[in-house]
């Protein structure tokens, strides 16, 4: 059997436009799983318009709306305020789409999508008691300072949370990753990072912070980011992350198919996982496309926020494979072999697939 | 006049996996043309096979073949030796590739494939008067420890240079990148920096220098960056970067095709310009998709291998343009409105194109 003259296992063409959204939105290379921080310039990236050159001595983070006190924060002042560090997860909401039959126009993820940091900020909890949420208010809106045009509606980008969400103790104004400033495609200077959730959420150069009294209804809230059945779906929003397995593929690259060419013998398969609603507690391997699943060990996260680490002990037989990994996390929700489609091509954790080939 | 119901320039449409390298190997947003020096993360990447996972402490760097002496460099006697700093500008080979019709299968770029930074390390030139160059020496062969198979071949990235080349002052073994150790995907610990040439040139996680007597005739020298009209012609290898100028793209973009949007008047157009062949002596800007061209002003470079920054003050009229650069070096090299195809998909350097809407 020769995997080589195997038909893909998505025919999907590309757009030029499709293909432009790729060379900027960069993907993380998978052996990055070898890390538990992953190093700068490898965490993926998702910039829906431009990224902003932002000076760090005049921004200002305006706190308003439903406040007691509208404030004025700079750089230095939000500094200033006590401040946790937390390694943290990413995943951007649209990770597999690329993979999505019957096809869906976006930035065309492949399922690599993810990186983790350490972040350092301020609570968010923190700023807004000293702004003081006013009674009526029900969300926090976050407006970023990147502007451009989507679904033919010009906005800055703009997400809001529930109070609720957004006064947990480990949603920060973070304005250092990995013990550095931010870069500025990540946000410089301070960005929202809600841990758990995908990556719509953690709003980028962030400019203000608006108490509402009604449900933002703005396009990213209201159109987009929703898990739509149809298109006359109302749908329901996009939030945490879903339970996601990934391994390092073994061996060495085809440099074009990036089929695995490894020796027969053992071979240590590894990887992370992680999950938005709850601790990690199973992975599983697959050699044989997912057909069966053998139990993977588990090592620890670096925090309750950030990937787990997995490794499998694999007896590579002679042969082309399929390998698979999937996740189970501790609320019993377990990854699929096939996740269900919808309109925007959100939360397709449908399992890994690995094409190798050992001689 | 409305640009968003037009046909897009290229209708080339990209495979899976065609996808999958660029979701690797990401471009350089056009708007990070601003900084001179290219933020960490945004300079771009092209990765045969997979990131090494390299141990600084265990690395050593090999001086062999016709030479007096071998050598065997830690990365702490490397860094003992005198030391150069300079701003390099690295560009793709292959950048344009995803722009070239007919269609050639390969990372696609679309242009974007560049990133300038501050390279420091020792000369080579200095290491090989150390291991004492034989007289039957003419060439030195860079050998990586990234692996993987091309072609059919499996092999260990390696690219040749004449002695010439390789002796030059500027040929660095470089161990910083902007002041810092150098990035995994950057080619940790050590990596080769040729300023002038194309990419494939710079091999990065540098295990040894081998001089050689006879002309290197590996797959990623005599096969591989070469320019053939047709797949049976011998071809001329790819050396040095041909004249390029690339624009930050005006206004805000629409999210998926990135069309800007800008108001009408008066709109600084900026951007970079380089090449391999000598200083850049002129750029040019049309705003009527390359009839008509006027020229920009010149600033200065941060050294003589790095880009030189340019503007144009533009009059804005309401409607459809398209923006097109081009640049011009003191060797009597012009970017053409289109260049010619070759096989590889090398050295498109085919004027940039950027649809813009003013309102």
């Amino acid at each position: 059997m020769d995997t080589q003259t195997k038909a893909p296992h998505v025919a999907n063409e590309f757009s030029i436009d499709e293909l432009g959204l790729a060379s900027r939105n960069h993907a993380m290379p998978l052996e990055a799983l070898c890390y538990s921080c992953t190093p700068v310039g490898l965490h993926y990236l998702l910039i829906h318009y431009d990224i902003p050159q932002v000076d760090a001595t005049t921004w200002r983070l305006t706190v308003n709306g439903a406040v007691a006190h509208e404030l004025t924060l700079s750089l230095d002042e939000l500094r200033a305020l006590p401040s946790v560090t937390q390694q943290v997860t990413l995943e951007c909401a649209g990770n597999g789409r690329g993979l999505l039959s019957p096809h869906v126009v976006s930035q065309p993820w492949l399922g690599e999508a993810v990186g983790t940091a350490e972040w350092t900020g301020a609570p968010l909890s923190a700023v807004l008691a000293q702004a003081g949420i006013d009674a009526t208010a029900v969300e926090a809106l976050f407006t970023g300072l990147d502007r451009g045009i989507d679904g033919g509606e010009e906005q800055d980008y703009a997400r809001s949370l529930t109070l609720a969400e957004a006064t947990r103790d480990e949603v920060l104004l973070a304005y250092a990753m990995d013990g550095a400033p931010l870069l500025p495609q990540h946000g410089f200077p301070v960005r929202l990072i809600v841990p758990g959730w995908y990556g719509m959420t953690h709003v980028k150069w962030l400019s203000s912070v608006t108490l509402l009294t009604e449900p933002f209804q703005g396009y990213q809230q209201s159109h987009a980011y929703r898990v739509r059945a149809t298109s006359e779906d109302a749908g329901t929003p996009v939030t945490r992350m879903k339970p996601r397995a990934l391994m390092i593929p073994p061996g060495i690259p085809e440099y074009q198919t990036r089929i695995r060419h490894l020796r027969a013998g053992s071979c240590t398969l590894r990887g992370q996982a992680w999950s938005g609603w709850g601790a990690i507690t199973r992975v599983e391997v697959s050699d044989d496309a997912g057909q069966t699943w053998h139990d993977a060990s588990l090592g620890d996260a670096a925090s309750a926020y950030a990937w787990r680490p997995w490794s499998f002990a694999w007896d590579a037989a002679s042969g082309a494979h399929e390998l698979c990994c999937r996740a189970t996390d501790s609320a019993g929700n377990v990854q699929p072999l096939q996740a269900a489609w919808n309109t925007g091509g959100y939360e397709n954790n449908s399992v890994q697939r690995v094409r190798v080939v050992v001689a």
